[in-house]
C-alpha cells in the first residue's frame, strides 16, 4: 500500500527519469556484455569467470521459462489469492536454485520462506525476496497479464509483459538464475545466502517481522555483511543510483465524523440545516488547517522537527556532489512542475528534499463527491494522510505527536487511524554491501550515483534497525517498468548497449557474489 | 440540481417531520371527506359544490391513469431524454383539461409550456408545471419506476409508485382532475388560469426565465393575483405549512490546480515530492480556512452579512408562534443530531435557521478517494459549496463577494465555479393568495402553520422578484415522498383519516379556485 522498495515503480518514475550518471566509459565491450549477452567473446573481454558466465548465455530460455512460470502464479494478498501455494512455490524455487535448507514459514497472515545454502565461506550475504504480486485488471492489459508474453518494445528491445516482470520477479528470477549458473558450471559460491521472503510486500508487510525476527532466521540474518533486494536499478539511459537511505513513512486518516464528534449530523442530512447544526466536514477543514503552517507545507504540529538529526558530514559531500550532477531543467520537466516550494534553488530544494519530514494530503474525500453539486450537510469527511520521517523521527513516536496535536487543538474527537509505516531507513556507505555494489557496477561499466536518502520510503528498517542492524539495498543491472500498472514488463533482451537486458541482470549478481567475496 | 421547491422532498424530510400543527378539528366529516373520498354523504357535509366535488370520485380511475400514463414518459434534462416529447405531451394534458390557448414555447434549453384560460372571471390565478422529472435506477427500486404501480404501503394506504409520483406528476394530475371535474359537472371555473411549465427544473431551470418573461407570458403574469405550484403539502399526521419565502441559494465548486496556480504538479505525483512541492490540496484547505470563523461555522467572507435584512414584526410574530408549536425532541429525533450549533436555545437555533445566510461544504473531492491509502502529491482538489442567501442578499452579488475575499487572501487562483443559484423569496402573508389558502386548508379542517421563510431554497424569485413581484407558494393537500429516491411514491387512497388520497387532493384544489373567487 504504502511504496515500493523499488524505485522502478511507476509512481517512483519521477524519481528516476532524473538521474544522469552514465559515463563515457559506459561503452564498447562492456556495453555489448549488457546489452547482447549471447556473445560469449564479449564477456570474455570483460571478465575471467568464464565458467560460470558462459552458462547464463546457456540457460537463457530456461531463464526465461523460470520468468514465465512464475509470472502465472500471482499470490496476491489483498485478494487472498494463491496462498499458500505461492509459498510453496517460492520455496521450490529456492530448492531448485541450490538452497539447502528451506522452510516455509507460516506467519499471522500469509505464509514467508526461509531459506540458507551453507557453503562454508567467510562471508554471509541476504537476500529479500517477495513473492506477491500487485492486483491487476487484464481489461487494462495489451496482452494477459499472467502470460508473461515477449513483446518488441520500441526504445528497450525484447521485454516479457506481465504481473511482476519487474516487480519483482523478473530480477529475482535474475538471481536465482545466477545461482543456477554456477551449479551448471559446477563452481562453488564464494559467499553463504540467507534467504527470507514474505507474501505481503504489497499490503504493507504487516507480518514479515514474524518470519525475520523467528529465532533460527535472525541468528542466520546476524551473521550477514548485510542484505540486498534483487531488483532491475538501471534507469532507460543504463544510469544506476545507490540510495543510502530512505525516508521513514506513516499512513492513516483523518476521520471527522458527527458520531465521534457528537456535534453535528450522524448522517447526511439536508444542507439548509447547516444554519443551526455543526459541520464534521468544517470541523476536519479546521483539523487539517491547524497541521501546517500559513505556508501550506510545513508542518506545525508540535515538536515534529525534534528528533531530525542533520545529514553527516559525508552524506552532506555525497548529497552535494549528487546535486552537481543532476538536471534541474529534466526533474522539473518529468514532475510536470515550474516551481520549488519556496522558490528555492536546486541546490536548497534538494537539501530539503533529502533532509525534510513532510506531511502529505493524499487525498480527502467527503459529502457528495460525484458531478455537479448535493445540497448535503455531510456527516463524515476524510482527509488521507501521508507522513515522511527522517532519522531519527519514528513512525509511532510521530503518530503521537500527531494526535497530541489534534487534542491539544480541539480536534480529539477526530479518529486517527493508521494503515502502515515504518521508521527511515539508514545503511553506512563504508559498509561492505555498499562498497561491492559500487565495485560491482563500475566492473560492469557502469559509474553508480550515490544518494544519501530515497525521499520515497519502503521498510529496509526491519534489516537495518534494531536489533539486526544490517546495511541494506536494492541491487542489480537490467530494466523494467509499469509496476503496479498495465503492461508491466522486464526487458529481456536489450536494444540498448547501455542497459542490461535479463541475462545481463544475471551476470550482474554473478559479479556481485563475487566482489561481495 | 439544488433544492426541489416541494418540502415532500426526502432531503427536507426531517423539516417535514417536525411539523405538529394538526387540531383536534381535524376529524369526523372532514376526516372522512379526506381520507375516504368515495362517500358524497361526507362531502356535502363540509361542503355544497356538491355536483363539482361529486365529479372527482367519479372520475377517480381516469384521474389515477392520468397519472400513470405520464409518470410513463419520464423527460430528463440531464440525460435529454424525451424531448420535446415530453412538452408536448404536458401542453396536450393542458388542452384535454380545458385551457384554451395552449403553445409550447422554445427556450435556448428544453421547451417550456405556456397555456391560458379565459373564463372572464375578475380574478386571474398562475400555475406553475414542471414536466421533468428526476434520474433514476430501476434497479434501486421495489417496482419498475415507469410503472406508476398501485401499492399497499403500512400506515399511508394504497399508493401510487413511480418516478415523479410525487415530485411532481401526482400533484400536478390532482390540478388538472380538478379542472376535469369543473368540465364534467359543466361548471365554469370561477376564475382565469395562466398556467406556465418548464422541462428543466431538475437541472435548476437554467432558461426558465425565457419563458416567463416572453412577452405574452409575462403579460398574462402580470394580471394574476399570484402563483401556485401544485404540492401534496400534508406531513404524515396531516399537518401543512405554508411558507411564507424561502432562503436563496449559490452552488460552486471551488477548484484548486497545479495548472492554474502555477505551482505545485500538473498531474499527481508520488508523495515523497511533497517536500519540494507545493501541494494543491494544503492550498485548497487553506482557502477553505478563510471562508469561516474560528467556530467551523459562521461565514468569514468580508460583506457576507451587510446586505441580511431582520425580519418584519410580523414575521418576528409569526415565527415565535411557529416555534411555540414545534417540538425540539422530535426535531432532533428526526435530525440525528444532539446539539445546536453553539448549544443554543430551541428558540433561539430557529431564528438563526431562519434570518441566517451559511457557507457550507456539500463535498469534499482530492487526490486519492478509495479505500486505504496511495503515496500521491494530488494536483487538484475541489470543495462543493453551497451559500444560503437571505434577504436582501443575492446570488450574484454574494458570489462577486466570495471571489474578492480568495483574491484578498492570495487564492485567486483558485477557480470558483457556480453551478446554479438564484436569489431569496418572500411573499406577504397579507396577500390574497396566501389568505385563499389558509381559508382553503381551515374549510377541508386543516389548521395550517405558517413559517416566515424555508431554510432550504426554491427558484420562486422568478416570480416574487422584479418585475412580477408575484405572491408565490407550493399548494395542495396529500402526501407522497421518496422525492430524488427510489420508491417515490403517491397517496391514492389515504389509510389516515387526516391525510388526504388522490381525490382529496383534487378536491383541495376544487376548493381553493372558489375561496380565491
Amino acid at each position: 500500500m504504502t511504496d515500493s522498495p523499488r524505485p522502478r515503480t511507476v509512481d517512483m518514475r519521477g524519481e528516476i527519469d532524473r538521474r544522469q550518471f552514465v559515463q563515457g566509459a559506459m561503452a564498447g565491450a562492456a556495453a555489448l556484455a549488457l546489452g547482447e549477452p549471447r556473445m560469449p567473446s564479449a564477456f570474455v573481454a570483460t571478465h575471467q569467470k568464464d565458467a560460470v558466465v558462459a552458462q547464463i548465455a546457456a540457460q537463457h530460455n530456461a531463464t526465461v521459462k523460470m520468468l514465465q512460470d512464475w509470472i502465472a502464479l500471482p499470490s496476491i494478498a489483498a485478494e487472498n489469492l494463491n496462498f499458500p501455494k505461492g509459498a510453496e512455490y517460492m520455496a521450490q524455487l529456492a530448492r531448485d536454485a541450490g538452497f539447502s535448507h528451506v522452510e516455509v514459514v507460516p506467519t499471522k497472515g500469509k505464509p514467508g520462506v526461509f531459506a540458507t545454502l551453507d557453503v562454508g565461506a567467510p562471508t554471509s550475504l541476504a537476500v529479500y525476496f517477495m513473492y506477491d504480486v500487485k492486483q491487476f485488471d487484464p481489461a487494462e492489459w495489451s496482452s494477459p497479464p499472467l502470460e508473461g508474453r515477449l513483446v518488441d518494445k520500441p526504445g528497450y528491445g525484447k521485454v516479457i509483459v506481465g504481473r511482476g516482470a519487474t516487480n519483482t520477479k523478473g530480477p529475482q528470477v535474475a538471481f536465482l538464475a545466477a545461482l543456477h549458473a554456477f551449479k551448471a558450471a559446477g563452481r562453488k559460491l564464494p559467499v553463504n545466502l540467507v534467504l527470507v521472503c514474505e507474501g505481503e510486500e504489497e499490503i504493507a508487510s504487516p507480518n514479515f517481522s514474524q518470519v525475520v525476527f523467528k529465532p533460527e532466521v535472525e541468528a542466520a540474518l546476524r551473521k550477514c555483511v548485510g542484505i540486498i533486494i534483487p531488483l532491475g536499478n538501471q534507469d532507460p539511459d543504463g544510469s544506476v543510483t545507490i540510495n543510502l537511505g530512505a525516508k521513514g513513512v506513516v499512513e492513516l486518516e483523518l476521520v471527522s465524523t458527527g458520531e465521534k464528534w457528537g456535534r453535528g449530523p450522524k448522517k447526511d442530512i439536508h444542507s439548509s440545516y447547516e444554519a443551526q447544526v455543526d459541520s464534521p466536514v468544517w470541523h476536519l477543514v479546521k483539523a487539517l488547517d491547524t497541521l501546517v503552517e500559513s505556508d501550506g507545507h510545513t508542518p506545525a504540529v508540535a515538536g515534529f522537527f525534534d528528533k531530525v538529526r542533520p545529514l553527516s558530514p559525508e552524506l552532506k559531500r555525497i548529497l552535494e556532489e549528487a546535486i552537481a550532477q543532476r538536471s534541474e531543467a529534466e526533474t522539473k520537466k518529468a514532475l510536470g512542475i515550474d516551481r520549488w516550494f519556496k522558490d528555492e534553488s536546486w541546490h536548497d530544494t534538494n537539501v530539503r528534499l533529502v533532509t525534510q519530514p513532510t506531511i502529505n494530503i493524499e487525498g480527502l474525500v467527503g459529502g457528495y463527491t460525484g458531478p455537479g453539486g448535493k445540497t448535503i450537510l455531510p456527516h463524515k469527511a476524510v482527509a488521507k494522510i501521508d507522513m515522511r520521517l527522517v532519522p531519527d523521527m519514528t513512525a509511532k513516536g510521530t503518530l503521537e505527536l500527531l494526535k497530541a496535536h489534534l487534542a491539544k487543538h480541539g480536534f480529539g474527537d477526530i479518529e486517527v487511524n493508521m494503515s502502515g509505516g515504518y521508521d527511515p531507513t539508514e545503511t553506512d556507505p563504508n559498509s561492505k554491501l555498499v562498497k561491492a555494489q559500487i565495485a560491482t557496477y563500475k566492473a560492469l561499466g557502469v559509474e553508480p550515483g550515490l544518494w544519501p536518502r530515497l525521499a520515497g520510503s519502503w521498510p529496509g528498517v526491519t534489516f537495518t534497525g534494531a536489533p539486526l542492524h544490517l546495511p541494506a539495498g536494492q541491487f542489480g543491472m537490467g530494466h523494467g517498468g509499469g509496476a503496479h500498472a498495465p503492461d508491466e514488463y522486464w526487458v529481456v533482451e536489450s536494444s540498448n548497449p547501455k542497459v542490461a537486458g535479463m541475462d545481463g541482470a544475471v551476470r550482474s549478481f554473478v559479479e556481485f557474489l563475487y566482489q561481495l567475496a
